[in-house]
């Protein structure tokens, strides 16, 4: 009977912003980091190593500390609990933690609190799996309908999804997960690569990386746009003649235009004919998206690195503003939330393409994907989930992307827990502002 | 010259939840906090004391010290900053302390950042209308239209209000701005009381409460519903038994229903005529307000305390969710965000009625209620704002409610600044958590 013994949280940052990593149009200068949070306990694994569960959230720099102050009060509500009891009843453990009515008033369910939540909550999912010696998506597919729409967070959905839905949507996936198991053991997960299409990244560079895209296999590239039109028209007229036209080609406006905007800078760009325009305005705004969507068909919307909950998503549904759904398992509150937007955009018949830029949200998101067809969508079609194939290193169980014959794909994970436990020296010398790196680093993050 | 030396930030906490004032269904157990922004400055004001701007957000107790820290980082940037330049160009302010791609990211635009980020503007708008000897209103109101649009953030907007339909919209109520400021000056500005209906009253204190608001001249009084619908059926009767069939009662859910369920319990309780349900839902649930508005009426729909930025108002009004805005000065980005949902409001008809419980919210809303009324929107019809009785003390300038013959009303501001210097005494005694008072309490919060 193990239990939780004590809580590290740690403020973790990687200096990207030196090799323009991950700019686009609203973030030019992101070090992309992590509130790590790792759940110690008293028990051991089936190795025979000390039993921890590891969770994260990201974020780009400056502000990770507000985020790991809320993490630590979060979770010192669980120091002290029982692993087996809390892995048993995941749905109450979220509502233990999301039930703190003064700590809601921050939000609620959104920003700073709700990120914190996540890394907390991710840490918790991550324990659960590595007690059952099973990787997450396994620990979940192997739940019964009525247990996994236990964990799922259904609050204020009811007037578009009903539990009994829900149970009914599960059960009728039931009979052939095993077939759609051996078919990712096969041929993975279906992916794409942003690492191409940095708007920090010169043409040559630009040019290079597409190519070395095709090369390893990849039928989507992505593109950052939007910080200049005449920039975009060239790069994306290289990125077309490199891949070619049948490869699919996006774009991403990181949310940096009003509606009106949007609209014409896109319709300037569709003769390149992009698959969808992702992020075109404010993440809260549900109606601007469906009016985007409507006037640049056939280009598609896709959106929701920053959509702050299930609230969101389900309006987002009901306007018909999206084409594709872009959940973050950072930003959502874990798997209790993630369950309820995938069941959401499963009823709506939305494929869920998950965001993962940033630090380990690769290695999340491949569980979540395969959750998404082995149990609750069921569906390949029009799915592709995102790859940037930096940071890994620091992962003791690394996502993999292969070409197994059909394209790239996330291959499917066997670890225990949620593969986002990162390596002790790690998180050591990337510790903010502490760690060996930022003690020394000429590299001085500013403001 | 005068320069901004220095900042000071204070997590302050008052002990409301021993008394069960601001108890609601969703919070009910909150402990009035404020995050306490002061700007010092090297200049004087015109009564020759240190000049300096005060400005603070509300929370409701844990989490207070989340929001002081981001708040820390945001105000650094302003030490050092000329006091006359930053007065002159608040739009340019506003524009630096937001630019901050890394801390955006935590947002955007909303939750813990959002709520620093309105307690650092709102003491930068202090220390401008102290430095113009000028109480705020009265700071905005002397604007031009061209200056006042010049302050609001209009990004995300353009797609139902330019800048030109703004400046117009000003231009039209520029003429008579005189005439109503001199309405104010005999009336105030109309108010109505929630101080009666806090859910953890009884059923005596509640009928007390009543009866002293009618006594007091207020025409209108608010309660708390929601935790338990026999609770409420026998509470409303006796507050309309108090206050008879004229005056007006309205309703506070405080978000505790999905929204078939909202439905279902507004028309349970319509039949004691509330004038309007507020926050039936999550507050995110744009789509869910419209569904609960089309499905109560007569009952009207108002929200806003928790609707976190300018973008979130903009759907509420394109989707005729709400027919009254509830916006909160502790939660939009100050003036800057206030006046583009003013503008909107304007526009679209909605009357404004902005939430003003809390602390020091009552201090801030007479600014922006008279600002709406006298260069605005220019209209009082339906129009009634908020006032709760306590925690007034604690202020240097505390609002005035006085009945003038016409029913009660806020009296004009008439001293310097945004009303929102609390008592050095105040601010050392109930610091959290080395305050006298926290250091001795017997009523420790919990969590």
């Amino acid at each position: 009977m193990p239990t939780i013994t004590s809580v590290e949280v740690t403020d973790v940052r990687f200096p990207t912003s030196v090799t323009a990593d991950g700019s686009d149009a609203m973030n030019k200068d992101g070090d992309y980091s992590a509130v790590y949070v790792v759940l110690h306990t008293d028990g051991l694994d089936s190795d025979g190593a000390p039993l921890a569960g590891h969770g994260l959230t990201f974020t780009i720099g400056r502000g990770n500390d507000v985020v790991a102050l809320a993490a630590r009060q979060q979770a010192a509500q669980l120091v002290g609990g029982d692993v087996d009891a809390a892995a048993a009843d995941m749905g109450g453990l979220y509502r233990d933690l999301t039930s703190d009515s003064q700590l809601r008033w921050l939000g609620p369910e959104k920003g700073a609190v709700h990120l914190s939540l996540a890394a907390v909550l991710n840490a918790a999912w991550d324990l659960a799996a590595r007690r059952a010696s099973k990787p997450l998506w396994r620990l979940l597919a192997d739940l019964t309908p009525e247990e996994l729409v236990d964990v799922a967070d259904l609050r204020y959905l009811s007037d578009v999804l009903t539990r009994e839905e829900a149970i009914a949507l599960l059960r009728a996936k039931e009979p052939t997960k095993t077939e759609r198991i051996a078919h990712l053991e096969q041929s993975g997960y279906p992916v794409y690569t942003t690492s191409a299409g940095w708007l920090g990244y010169s043409d040559d560079k630009l040019r290079r990386l597409c190519q070395e895209a095709v090369d390893a296999g990849y039928g989507h590239v992505k593109l950052k746009v939007g910080a200049n039109l005449d920039d975009d028209v060239r790069r994306l007229a290289i990125a077309r003649e490199v891949i070619g036209p049948d490869r699919r080609l996006m774009i991403d406006a990181n949310q940096v235009w009003d509606v009106p905007q949007a609209i014409d800078w896109v319709r300037e760009l569709a003769r390149f004919d992009p698959l969808w325009i992702e992020e075109p305005t404010s993440p809260d705004d549900i109606l601007g998206h469906a009016a985007v969507r409507a006037a640049v068909a056939p280009v598609r919307v896709a959106t929701g690195e920053h959509c702050h909950n299930r609230v969101m998503f389900k309006q987002l549904f009901q306007a018909e503003a999206i084409d594709y759904c872009q959940l973050d398992t950072g930003r959502l509150a874990s798997i209790n939330e993630i369950v309820a937007v995938l069941l959401l955009a499963a009823k709506f018949g939305v494929p869920v393409c998950p965001h993962a830029g940033g630090v380990g949200l690769c290695e999340m998101v491949q569980h979540v994907s395969v959750l998404d067809y082995v149990a609750v969508a069921g569906d390949l079609t029009d799915r592709v989930t995102e790859y940037v194939d930096h940071l890994h290193e620091h992962f003791t169980d690394p996502c993999i992307v292969a070409d197994t014959g059909t394209g790239a794909g996330y291959v499917l994970p066997t670890a225990p827990g949620y593969s986002t436990r990162m390596h002790p020296e790690s998180v050591a010398r990337f510790r903010f502002p502490d760690g060996e790196y930022w003690k020394t680093a000429s590299h001085v993050p500013h403001g």
